[in-house]
């Protein structure tokens, strides 16, 4: 018996390996294919020979759980407690499955909005939850009514992701206030915010439940360095909420993983002290800029993306195909890869969208949309 | 509502925290506090500047499963595939996590042998799942009568792990053929073999799940690197498996962490090339050694020690003081810290018996022992 009988090769595997086969140029796995900063590379270089190569403490190294600290009261003002309120995760997948892998039990049920991030609905799966999707509106902003029909007595958690992967959305502020009021009746829920692309944001600044004093005791926030700092494949992420939330997730921490990557987490620790944030969103502004300047007189069309490093675009204009299907046709015949959006769907709605991840060499943006102009 | 209610602190950071407030020698947690192989060094130095730092694919760097497959081909004898076998995981907590995690089911029974490693046990409470603990012998030697009565229509698993923490035994010949006598008559029973030590073995050749035909059809092996390349902070394992269980696996995995850390991935690929696993058990067994001749004239008792880096002794003829009373006694007064034995039972069952880390430089070993001898 299968937990994930529905579960097949993930798409980011089947686009990235299609992409290769072909020769295709790669936006459809989001990760940047830019050198890494050369100050971070410079750090990593010296700590090779610093003794820094056996077990950190289990919730992290103490000196990166400090700078966590440090740059939340910076960005939003909140004081966290380093020792009982910040844990180091091995990425923020991680993070969100021990989250919710915590907290829910058989028969839990747990809200996620449609179309979402494809890790949520398996990982409450696996703890024996059970995934309700409420579905956003047609522009992708969240729709109240819904989310709160959605609630009954068995509701557990609700996840919210923030900037939205895969749509590029953010929330408002009166996204909040109308979580907040619904959230009121009921504070049996706890909240999954899910930010790892807090610092890729455009039209306005990223809201995180760090400033959200009506949720943040019930919120547990996820978040990764692998985005903001440009190295995915570091694997560094960090949880942060309350203490007695916390508590019972060290204890499924410890025996899941104990520990993360000594080296990683030394090296971003000492970045951390150089690194500065409000460069990433105007870094990836510029992109996101190129990149719709460079296609806007295609044949696709653009969605409003206001924040991380992902475009949704509908192909209306092109063909009656699934979504799937032309992805796949977008590689083979026309060279470049990306995700269907219908995959982020609980019931595989196909929208005629596609996601494209700007996170590249302006190089590569220019030679993709060359090819996506001649469509 | 807590799915692990009993857990506390883990003991290895408890062991540690008290030995740094009191300066104390660290034998507690194990991890070696000699430098890493120069040659090791080297290769990560070269590899900061090349390009690795975005995710590897979901199961693992590609030329790390081929150097697994390669070694395990080598060591054992036994072709495993490459593509569908192996899976890399963020260290061999993560490994077992896992398995336990795809397969338990609630109310499934797991069984777990007494004493034994720590992180078992909560594996299958957060999975829903009901461990059963059956005691090993007085002189920690598997009991197969013990064994086959705890086994009923519910099993689902049984967890060994071999060289074993903390005792330091190892299963023999014999020990494999009485479990596949009672195995053959339980077809449905998987069997997670923890193989954490598999190159730090004494008296005789470790033997692997690997080399026994009859049962790897169901077995899940979880290794890692950290242990015998002196990289525990590192936490890059792997699970080896049937295909038709891999691929359960593999769907859980890539929800729980994704990836593993690709830097870490990319440099113990390319030392895999040059180190020698014979040299492993040969340097500890002369620490092994070291450590029992310097104590041997001490109260302490040395138990049997062939494999793993942990010497248990009884202190029968010292103290009539429980474990854990007496490990911290030695810690603030001694300055030694080590494992109290009784944290690794279910009922915590205390037979005045210590685990120390062997895993040190010679004169770590001999200001420890020297501290030892004086009581
Ligand atoms: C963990 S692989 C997927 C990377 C990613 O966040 C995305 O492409 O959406
Ligand atoms: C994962 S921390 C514990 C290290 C270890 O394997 C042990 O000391 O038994």
């Amino acid at each position: 018996m299968s937990k994930l009988p529905n579960i097949t090769t993930s798409i980011f595997s089947v686009m990235s390996q299609l992409a290769n086969e072909h020769g295709a140029i790669n936006l459809s796995q989001g990760f940047p294919n830019f050198p890494e900063d050369e100050r971070l590379l410079q750090i990593s270089e010296r700590l090779i020979r610093s003794n820094i190569h056996q077990y950190t403490p289990m919730a992290g190294l103490p000196s990166l759980l400090e700078k966590i600290a440090n740059q939340t009261l910076k960005q939003y003002g909140r004081k966290v407690n380093t020792a009982s309120e910040i844990l180091i995760t091995a990425g923020a997948t991680q993070g969100v499955f021990t989250a919710i892998n915590t907290f829910v039990n058989q028969g839990d049920e747990v809200l996620i909005l449609d179309p979402s991030y494809d890790s949520y609905e398996p990982s409450v799966l696996v703890a024996g939850g059970k995934p309700v999707r409420v579905s956003l509106n047609d522009d992708y902003t969240p729709n109240f009514n819904r989310i709160e029909s959605a609630i009954s007595t068995k509701t557990k958690m609700i996840v919210i992701n923030n900037p939205h992967n895969p749509t590029g959305r953010i929330w408002t502020e009166q996204d909040f206030e109308a979580l907040e009021t619904i959230l009121e009746k009921h504070p049996q829920i706890l909240i999954l915010g899910d930010e790892v692309y807090e610092y890729i944001t455009f039209s306005q600044p990223h809201i995180s439940f760090n400033t959200r004093p009506k949720l943040v005791e019930r919120t547990i926030i996820a978040s990764s360095f692998g985005k903001s700092l440009h190295v995915t494949g570091w694997k560094v992420g960090y949880l942060i909420a309350p203490e007695h939330l916390m508590f019972e997730m060290k204890k499924v921490h410890q025996f899941l993983v104990f520990s993360v990557n000594s080296f990683s987490q030394h090296a971003i620790s000492e970045y951390l002290d150089v690194v500065d944030f409000s460069e990433v969103s105007k870094m990836y502004q510029r992109k996101r800029d190129l990149f719709q300047n460079l296609i806007k007189n295609s044949r696709f069309e653009l969605m409003p993306c206001d924040g991380t490093y992902f475009q949704v675009v509908n192909y209306n204009q092109i063909s009656n195909k699934n979504d799937v299907d032309f992805a796949k046709e977008l590689i083979v015949n026309h060279g470049v890869a990306s995700i269907p959006i219908s995959v982020f769907y609980n019931d595989a709605t196909d929208r005629h969208m596609l996601r494209f991840c700007f996170a590249k060499t302006d190089e590569t943006l220019i030679a993709a949309t060359e090819k996506l102009n001649q469509i």
